[in-house]
């Protein structure tokens, strides 16, 4: 089969790799469509030593699998769990010590034309839902994660830092508590894209610092810590959700004096995502910037790491 | 009247200091014991440009004020809120963006014959609480307020990093619920002060990293940040209790991959820790190192400052 592999040097696109082959636990899914992620950019530059097929966003079709899903749409949650530890047990597979994680940790992504996912990681995605929307499902769990982790009020005023894709993700889901979000981003354009969803926009070289319940830093840059330490009010909370590679300097002081919770939030779980996307409840489609073939794999990973790109897919 | 009086250069015994009078909202205590701290230390090292007397902890007899309060011993909240903000209508006055602090933020504090104090913020103390346990009543508020900030389960385990003053006071709050409390130092000694209380301790030395619940940095050395960051599990909670002066380098990417949560805690409300003494559900008399009358207070804030030095009192 053909995959874009990344052997720790260079990224190929490997025409020759044997198609993964099904297990009792294990499905294989012909991908239809895939997504680049910053993750992906990051692993290009040594991020988890990961070597393999790329790629953790797909949507795709079960080729060999259970019978109930052969043929059948599918996305997959993309940690591999053990299914036996303290937290798979509790429905936290994404934080198993022994996880495998799809075209991120010992396991091969979806950038290829075949995919072994764990039959118990998959979901059908429901007609409703588009390719081009389903292929958000994973990013948009992440957005909705902050939900599952921070206890939201109508009457919450939030913050979000960022608008890129994670930002304009994570804005339409927290909007979707009835609190009021404002976005701040450098991109006119990209923040133009929540126009008319309710939201409030502005530039960050318009922001006035002020200070609102819960502030979201979504923009990948280790400078807007401050930015975002500095908009929270006294008791109020911090997420985290760029992983922000390196070691980064912060006067811890404030957090202490102000009382302020700092929550770090990483994947989440799918069902909240194709039930926000299935509602039409969240808009996704307007974040793609462009679609390339997976034989085009390479200039297409070239685009995502231009500074400011949306989203670039891969169709397979 | 006689105080510890700090100019910003000098700490001095001032002896010739006017004696606050009442106000209809300011009562005047005379101080009996009062405690000293490892903030009215920062502050001789610049800490909030405070200028004034210092101290913030002490137990006292009003000596102007209503009648109800007339001659009874009193402790009291060193946050003096404007009464009318947000954060003082929800009980939250040590956030009040006005407020005033005790020895600390535009109020005269405790190491001083008499003291002003809203009427608002005295607690009168129990009969069964010796002056010795009354003067505790301020730090031990701040080591209830984890309580108030984290849920914590009896199923918890719970890591205390720090055997100074605030540790062994966070350890026994902690403690009350039930949770397993084990408490890292590196003072054979005081850890011995845990003896017979049902809590396990163990030298930093001796620590062979492990993961728990609730982790609390109660150390106030910034190297502590990294071992303490470490030793949470995903999805735990980290509570920051020492204010750290100045900035500090961490690496934020395991906060985000492990989802943990970093909680900054600081003041507290008194009546939990009022009770816990009338109680006597926690021990603080052995953390007292040494009581100095008022007039040796410079010696006394020297002692205090002291590596490892526990609790000295100013008895007035």
């Amino acid at each position: 089969m053909k995959a874009l592999h990344w052997d720790g040097t260079t990224l190929k696109l490997n025409q020759t790799l044997p198609t993964p082959k099904s297990t009792g636990e294990m499905a294989v899914v012909r991908v239809r469509l895939a997504g680049i992620c910053a993750t992906d950019l990051q692993i290009l530059r040594g991020y988890m030593k990961f070597r393999g097929v790329l790629g953790h966003e797909f949507v795709g079709t079960v080729s060999e699998g259970p019978a109930e899903l052969l043929e059948k749409r599918v996305v997959g949650e993309i940690n591999f769990g053990c299914g036996q530890c303290e937290f798979c047990s509790q429905g936290l597979s994404r934080h198993c010590p022994g996880r495998r994680v799809m075209g991120i940790l010992g396991a091969d992504g979806s950038f290829a034309d075949y995919l072994a996912v764990p039959v118990k990681n998959l979901h059908r995605v429901p007609e409703e839902i588009a390719d081009e929307e389903a292929v958000f499902t994973e990013p948009l769990a992440a957005a909705f994660e902050i939900l599952e982790q921070v206890t939201l009020s109508p009457t919450d005023e939030i913050v979000v830092f960022g608008d890129g894709k994670l930002g304009l993700l994570c804005a339409q889901a927290l909007h979707l508590t009835g609190a009021r979000v404002t976005v701040v981003g450098k991109h006119e354009k990209k923040l133009g894209l929540l126009k008319g969803l309710g939201m409030d926009t502005i530039l960050l070289s318009e922001w006035k610092p002020r200070q609102a319940d819960v502030v979201v830093e979504a923009t990948g840059s280790a400078s807007a810590l401050k930015v975002a330490l500095d908009a929270v009010r006294p008791r109020g909370t911090l997420v985290l959700k760029s992983t922000l590679a390196g070691e980064h300097t912060l006067s811890f002081a404030p957090l202490v004096i102000h009382e302020i919770t700092v929550v770090g939030s990483r994947c989440g779980l799918f069902a909240p995502a194709l039930q926000a996307l299935a509602q039409k409840k969240v808009t996704v489609t307007p974040l793609v910037e462009k679609v390339y073939p997976l034989e085009e794999g390479i200039q297409a990973v070239r685009h995502a790491a231009r500074p400011g790109a949306l989203k670039v897919l891969l169709k397979v």
